[in-house]
């Protein structure tokens, strides 16, 4: 299989606001309900008033399911009861082989050599078959089409996919719904699936609201190609420890936004791994460093004005512990469960 | 004030499944509505289907919102106009006082000296004026007792009080409306009110749910009062890194647990941290020692039979970063956000 057929033309299917309140109905009953957290201290710390909307909890441990799970309820009848396959770096391949499973089918996934081993473990878990593939974009659309070639499936892109871009959508439309009065909302950006839905809905449900798409510094094909008006890719796999980020705008994203989004921003990896320290702090949620993107710009005064209500789609929360930065291992190892050491009284009081 | 005064004879208002409906009702439009949360690999681990209701996302990070708010929406006309009052370890105390400035109240709460860092800055975060005590129940009373008598408040107290143990019902009520399924409820014991709430809330939604409390075995009152029949107390302040449960079951709560609480287990503080540790692994949360307690059991093998569906309260987030087992100090130290990191494409592309 071609790039090509993995990216047809987005013109003929770029998604629209209706999309995604369809998408929010079809979905809804299937999801968790994720919080909108605050945290008073962390709006002093950053002069705004912060919500975050709680994707790392969602099923799968990111927003990633619910793009994956409305192109599964919108599959043709003719891929009824075909297998589903996908290349992701992680989170969406995990989404899909969950959304198969719900719905019974089998799921193929392509995950490159460089993923997090937190994400291959979830994948694995949630019943996927796995093939590995060199990093960077193109050898993961290579290693897919091979399997395609060998087993035919539906194939549910990570991110160039109208389904996908109008489910991730309903994350924002839900976060608007809860708190109409936002001044701006906020993602980061990688394929731009959840760029793509989010300023669908922001636009759709309120007009005024800023969207701002954020991405680390290493990996900055959006804020060239928003700059330049021409999408522009990364090349290879970006070192960034964002790995949910790593790869280059879809074609369907790109277009959304240059039509819809307000603002594109960079940061360096120092305030990356910053800002999940402060979550965690603040929050008590350990986000994976893709979801501390946005709120990196945000703890250095860039994303909102001071005072603003600012929304932030936390975009998931699979992180490898060994391999965080501030949790130590030596520490961690020792605190395995003892088996036997509690007591119970199970008669009613005399 | 004598501590007669501040508990008065339980069986003339003990709450009924009635008043944690009502409560519901009544608190819903003011709540996170949290979420249950589930994981897949945690589920492997413990050969038991595990529900997470998320308390810890609720506002001031603790189930105590629920019934701080009820008590204050309920109080006398007499008292309306009148600061409110406490002593607490220090969620009860941040969330009443998160309650009454809501309600444009002033609130005094009286917190012992080996309250937890986190939870002190918390409660003054929220507005609340403050006084230290010595540590254990005794001395607690005694400071407020004196403060009430300089200043007159509504005193609302952290457990032995019906419309706060039917407010902290809402959190089970919540979780068995989500689901109706579950084979138990469980949740850590201090002074007992999320446990009284919670049998109640089990009782009336689910009469066959059996309702199960866990105690840290260095505050175990509420195990040797449920075995014996009699209300046994703590001496001075347990030394248990589960700071929210160092205090004993109360007059009401004691009624409700001979009537209603089909089990109470206790565990190690080993287990207690281990616990932590894998929640943090599993679900990407940090929660605070008293709410690991319960998950300590379940990870144990001690709650629920193999299979069924045990439903957790998780109490709260507010764990000191700093004193955390597994967190170390010195690489959280090294991270502090890059001011001037970030760049911005705030123009639309050409």
């Amino acid at each position: 299989m071609s790039a090509g057929a993995v990216h047809p033309s987005p013109e003929s299917d770029l998604p629209g606001f209706g999309d995604v309140v369809a998408a929010l109905g079809r979905l809804s009953p299937r999801l968790v309900r994720t919080p909108v957290a605050s945290a008073p201290g962390f709006d002093a710390l950053c002069d705004r008033r912060v919500y975050l909307k709680c994707e790392n909890l969602q099923h799968g441990g990111a927003f990633k399911y619910r793009g994956a799970l409305n192109a599964l309820l919108l599959r043709p009848a003719c891929a009824s009861h075909q297998p589903v396959a996908t290349h992701s770096s992680g989170n969406h391949g995990t989404a899909l082989a969950l959304a198969a499973r719900a719905l019974g089918l089998h799921c193929h996934v392509v995950i490159p050599q460089d993923a997090s081993a937190a994400k291959l473990a979830a994948l694995q878990a949630a019943g996927a078959s796995v093939r590995r593939c060199a990093p960077g974009l193109a050898a993961r659309e290579a290693a897919l089409a091979d399997w395609l070639a060998e087993s035919p499936a539906h194939l549910v892109h990570p991110f160039d996919d109208a389904r996908v871009i109008a489910g991730q959508g309903t994350a924002a439309l839900e976060l608007l719904c809860e708190r109409p009065d936002l001044d701006v909302v906020a993602v980061p950006v990688g394929g731009g699936g959840l760029l793509g839905g989010t300023a669908l809905a922001a636009r759709g449900a309120k007009p005024g609201c800023r969207v701002v798409g954020v991405e680390p510094a290493l990996a900055d094909d959006t804020w060239r190609s928003f700059a330049s008006g021409r999408r522009e890719g990364v090349a290879g796999s970006p070192a960034t420890i964002a790995d949910g980020l790593r790869g280059s705008i879809g074609a369907r994203n790109f277009e959304l936004l240059l039509r819809h989004v307000d603002e594109v921003l960079v940061v360096s990896e120092r305030s990356i791994v910053a800002a999940m320290r402060l979550v965690l702090e603040h929050f008590r949620m350990l986000v994976e460093p893709s979801s501390a993107v946005p709120i990196a710009a945000l703890l250095e005064g860039r994303l909102g004005r001071p005072g603003e209500r600012v929304g932030v789609v936390v975009s998931g929360g699979n992180v490898d512990l060994a391999g965080c930065p501030f949790l130590a291992g030596e520490r961690l190892a020792a605190t395995a469960p003892a088996p036997g050491g509690a007591r119970a009284a199970t008669g009613r009081g005399a």
